[in-house]
């Protein structure tokens, strides 16, 4: 029973034998094989709009060097308190973009409210020479409280980010599961609501490392082979990024898998509340943020349940992450719940 | 008949099966995993010491971040003037280490001299405050020129680098083509020979996509989790990484992976040489450098024969580098000799 | 009538007058000249220990190589959140430390509070290789508000980050007037209050041009001659920065112009409260914010009076800045006053 | 008898009577001053064409800023292997630009020749997205050497650069001693010769510490401000930047002092070769090398005669570095020679 992280998570049979198909024979190194050529050509498909796309490792990666596209170092990026790239990346986003600062923005269960934002922008639009001004906004889809943005939240957001000469960058680490849930396509969750570049996860999700960094503006993509080159993001035998991808992609197993992953959440959420127990947030995607008190939570752990006890600022319940997998099973979600 | 570059070839079918094995289950994630413990002492046997080890998957970060650990940003780095640091990693190095200089040091057959590493010692040692002090002498095991240090030649260069207070850095992205070339021990051929630090590499003899970087001193290795961490480096399902590894150590999988394509690349030079082609260089791990004409390289190339033109500083002759890797069979050999 | 800011004010005629005799003659260069010699030396008498003084131009400067000495890239600073630093910087702080995170603290009129230094150690002491740990704590002292911490303040909030490995760094640009203020020694409210670096500022109260970063513990400054040649804050001609700040602390020059400009803050501040106009702060130093009407600043604005409009984040009512410098004379404040 | 660097010498009258007047009275801060607009027309007047000019306090920082406006971290710098930006700025230049490449080409006497420059440029272009690309060439006019391009040489050179879509950058600490020797108009020796960025030094030439980055496309210098800023080198009290330079400016004071350090060299080159001496280059400007014997040279330092001992690669005879300055005088120079 495990929910600590999707992280926890292995690989999709799929994309191992991807792999495996990859793995024999010769072909051209450093991104310019075959597998990643059509990779690219099936995200321009799947986005219905002409893009540049370049595949990295980590999630890391591909947001810091997204980021460094758009903001120079005496800029600054907006972005959630609670985001990725402001408090889980042990500074790769200043480290790639060279010390731009990260501005914390508030906002309810995750997400960036338009006050919040214009309070911001505000401030650290004003200050002449002296204050680092805001190049990009930074979105999370889905949030980390496991939240989503509406896509009209998206675009009024992105409307204000660019209206004020701002990029507007997606963390979409969980992408397949927000999209999943809100059942629209990529191109509406993404271009179409205003977003210049997205980090399109796939490790999170089913693969073993992979992810793509999607620039919506090839203009702005032109250095980026250099960039991701000298971030050591090059991959000699870049096929095996490629086949990873390529395999995620095909038939939709990307969108099938992350429906598992949301169904389970969901399931375990409605568990929880059956039970009185109250969630933090509404649980949109895969993730369950549930008040559970300090002896239930001693009682899944001694049963061998791995979650993460949580906190968040200002709240004093005890409270538990639950994070559901493309593997996680039916009964493991209700093997978490009779133990309730 | 692919010889342009050990990059090329795919991966061991044992390495593809561990990462298959691996795939299941759950585990803990970001290098905690079971697989990575096994495989950090896994490297202390084989290197008969104890070490730290970090698993990156590129040959551009492993390089990187090790020169970050020992090089502040206003020191610099001695290395070959032709070495892959220097001239191959679009400032990757000068990225990871804020600035740090790369000083170009001279040598014939891809090794630095001793007269060449005093001469540059002596001027980049002095200059007090205005100039950047070398932190660290960096050599490339096989070197770029498919040549050998021998592991007197190791010591005194390594000797002469401690004496002026630097640390040693060995760049062995074909650290096994070198070592079954030798034929000594990993110990004798790194810390025996005074190498700080050492950049194992795997991806290039048969692996994915995966590198170690061994500290032989544990305490240099302090801060290295969180600049690999910053660096986009840290897998979160870090098991892939350490799967494709213990894979290669198995059973000495990766020494006769290089053994093969020594052998590959023996039987290449003896046939040119045979031929009357004359070697720019002694081939004395999996490369070779060959003078063929302008006509003769056409003629492979036109036949599909895949390796490199290659250019020397100071050589007229055309010159062409052949390398071969663990899937080069004597099949592929045979064929472009007899093309000849 | 110039209150915008002390830095709108020219230089003292003593400090001029020692430029003017240090410009003949021949002296050796990049700092190695007597006069310097002088000035170190003088400084440790002042501040009564051994310690290690550096001489640059800007506190821009001043503060970033300050920080950058005791906190790596992928670490965080500490600060007030209206801190110059973090605020008012254009992210100086973030290239000299290659990336290190400002972490904003709460804490009311420019200071900060034990508890919010607290909850930002808590939050940001955990989350082990993914999050930027803090490792300096930075104290405004005359703050940002014009206010003051008590010798009590600064010992707690120093042992607090004591106690968690952290140093303490204070931007002292206002140093001499909060010295003034306080009455106690240059010693109690630096080291003997737990600051390891301090950044002594003598522009803004007289100089043309000139800080001196004083490290308490010379160990820590051993390579900050190299990163100040290499910031661009090496004087070819040192002599020129050493002989301002000579005059500025001979004869305790620097004590009397920081208390003529407390004088004129406090007159000041006496003038409005007796018109009934409060204030936003205790004008403790050389600044005073005033909660003057639009129609108040219209008028003073028209009769040329200059100041700057303010904004606290919360507060509706309009407010004004008015900083009194070493120059300012009591008529320049009556005729302020009359104007109201 | 000082000839150690022209840096051992003060400040010229002029420059320090400037000062004292300035310092009276309020100005706006951060170069908003009336003397800082004053002397940006004077410049475009002297250069003859719009310009952008931004005044810092070190050689160092001119020449750093300016490269980091045009050379972005993954490129590279072609400079004169001994060119100060190389070998004695302990980094300056990759810290500004984070990390770019400062590639050394080769050249007798200080001097770039179109040989070596090609040869660079052939290599360092080539290389896809592994190598840093060029984007700038550095010139030092007069070059370390102490001697001149002709304008035929700059012209040949910058055309060059330009068709290889690299920018030019000169570095001219000691512009105005090439200026006076050539006998041209800043603007032949600038922008007519193709210079894109200029850093134009007093402070070796008579003033305290100021030099003007001058930029003769405005549009490149956009974001210059905000570097300078961050850079540290915005200074609160511009105004005493300016008034040096100001001063320096007026009358063509500046030519004057370059005149008389240049007559001063002239007179002691004369005089070594009079007597026999050889000289390693031509004393076109204000350097003289001599091949002043082991024995000569002790003599020297022993009567109190200040220079310094010089190396050559390639050269065993001993040598040594005379530097005149604006306040070099006859006397001085003949008692140089009595000495011999």
């Amino acid at each position: 029973m495990h929910f600590g992280s999707d992280n926890t998570s292995g690989a999709a049979p799929e994309i191992i034998e991807a792999l495996a198909k990859a793995a024999g024979g010769y072909s051209a190194s450093y991104g310019s094989d075959e597998i990643t050529k059509r990779v690219e050509a099936r995200l321009a498909e799947i986005f219905e709009c002409e893009l540049s796309a370049f595949l990295v490792a980590t999630g890391t990666a591909a947001n810091s060097l997204a980021l460094s596209t758009y903001v120079p170092p005496h800029r600054a990026v907006l972005c959630h308190e609670e985001s990725h790239i402001h408090v889980d990346e042990c500074g790769a986003p200043e480290f790639f973009t060279h010390g731009a600062k990260l501005v914390p923005v508030g906002g309810e269960a995750g997400r960036i409210t338009r006050a919040a934002l214009e309070e911001a922008l505000t401030f650290w639009s004003s200050g002449g020479v002296h204050r680092q001004q805001p190049a990009l906004l930074s979105l999370t889809q889905q949030s980390e409280a496991g939240t989503l943005y509406s896509l009209d939240e998206l675009r009024a957001l992105s409307t204000l980010a660019h209206e004020k000469d701002m990029a507007v960058h997606m963390d979409g680490a969980r992408f397949a599961n927000a999209l999943a849930a809100l059942g629209c396509t990529p191109a509406e969750m993404s271009w179409k609501a205003g977003v210049d570049v997205l980090c399109f996860g796939a490790t999170k999700n089913g693969a073993l490392g992979v992810e793509a960094v999607i620039f919506f503006d090839s203009e702005k993509a032109r250095d980026f082979a250099r960039l991701r080159k000298r971030g050591g993001q090059l991959f000699s035998k870049g096929r095996f990024l490629a086949a990873q991808m390529e395999a995620y992609l095909e038939g939709d197993l990307w969108l099938r898998l992350a429906r598992q992953a949301n169904e389970m959440a969901a399931l375990l959420a409605a568990g929880f509340q059956e039970k009185g127990i109250a969630l933090a947030y509404p649980a949109e995607g895969n993730e369950v943020f549930a008040f559970l008190s300090k002896e239930q939570q001693r009682a899944l752990f001694k049963a061998g349940v791995q979650f993460a006890p949580w906190d968040i600022a200002g709240e004093n319940r005890p409270l538990a992450r639950f994070v559901a997998s493309f593997s996680t099973e039916k009964a493991d979600v209700e093997a978490v719940l009779r133990l309730l």
